[in-house]
């Protein structure tokens, strides 16, 4: 490639990058704040946060259409086209982090309707913590190229996964107590979903991590242990 | 192009629209044995619901991979470039289906070692009948490439949000009535939500199919009418 193209690309991928870190930031404070309305009973602050999700929206199909044009233009080498897929599937996964943490922003005008149980917030706060550490963790992994790190949020996920159980417990005990818990303690169950989910969603990215500095797919579960994009022509057109 | 590469690349296009079939299919059947396990108390039909996952999650991935391959090699023009986005949007939002449906399966299971009350789950069957309904409806305007039909898809899935309303309140209704039903009730509650939550992926193969068809991008709330991919380059490399 004519050095004019190799910078035109080069500032093309780094375009990529730069709108996966502004989703990053956005998906995080969006959490941030959700989790901040609900256990306040803020709900202006929860209006706010929704407020939020449709920038996170449109970053998330810019990304996709541009990715999608620099591959269709430059042909680019495996491990670049690896380097544009992986902003495709994290800004794919940073979207969907929006979503529920805005569903979290709705349940907290809901709540905020008839506050019963505050202590039932508690729970929630702890596994808001881990997702949160999740997501900032994989994140910097990301912005690093540290495939070591992004294995660590991989594992830590399971945590998340237990925390969940023992708050779904605590919730049905709470709702047994005393019927009228039902309806606010039902939001919560949904909020504590929606964070487990969370979780998934920064162990996918930690996934797309590991793929993206090793060429490796990562799901035990995965009939193949590499990517047929590791095929791809060798040469830039 | 030569009549050798056309050939190639029309073989690589049916490839994946064989693949979406394939994974529509597929998706339908966990939605409708997921139900069925959850209404029949069916627990080894619950765990072969899901046992198919994966098989759904290997063609996400295969038809991901095949479809950022045949743009690398072929540079398509916009119109074929817009079918094999529309490949990748779909796989994605089919191996979210079943996904839902698979956790559908997982609370059927919980369900069935504690039954409470089984016409709590007579909401749920409306709910999946809408749902699935709109599963083939979108799946057969993809394949038929008809836009009309899958604009109409986009405004049925406001009948399901609000089902799901109504079925959400007659759960709390059966939770208050008697502490015991709490559990088996707050399982039907996630349910319902993953249930709603399919028919929101349908509306985005809506969105995609019209995308498809048209170019044009669906949701009122984005800010432009037009995909940039409508600026593609006009002559195949």
């Amino acid at each position: 490639m004519s050095d004019h193209i190799v910078r035109a690309y080069d500032a093309e991928l780094e375009g990529l990058g730069q709108k996966i870190a502004e989703m990053g930031g956005i998906a995080e404070k969006m959490l941030s704040d959700a989790m901040d309305a609900l256990a306040d009973f803020d709900t202006q602050l929860a209006h706010a946060t929704i407020a939020s999700d449709p920038r996170l929206d449109t970053l998330q199909r810019e990304i996709e259409e541009q990715a999608i044009l620099t591959i269709a233009r430059r042909q680019p080498l495996a491990v670049d086209l690896r380097e544009i897929i992986a902003t495709i599937r994290i800004s794919n996964d940073l979207e969907r982090v929006g979503d529920l943490a805005k569903n979290i922003a709705k349940r907290a005008i809901k709540v905020a309707a008839d506050v019963r149980i505050p202590r039932a917030i508690v729970g929630l706060k702890s596994m808001h913590d881990s997702a949160a550490i999740l997501l900032k963790d994989v994140l910097d992994a990301y912005s690093q190229r540290d495939a070591a790190r992004a294995r660590e949020v991989w594992t830590y996920d399971a945590d998340l996964d237990s925390l969940e159980d023992s708050v779904f417990r605590d919730l049905l005990t709470f709702m047994m107590e005393d019927p009228r818990n039902i309806s606010f303690c039902a939001h919560l169950l949904f909020c504590s979903k929606n964070i487990e989910r969370i979780g998934d969603h920064a162990t996918n990215i930690a996934e797309t991590v590991v793929y993206l500095v090793t060429g490796e797919t990562m799901p035990a579960d995965r009939p193949k242990g590499r990517s047929v994009l590791s095929e791809l022509p060798t040469a830039a057109g």
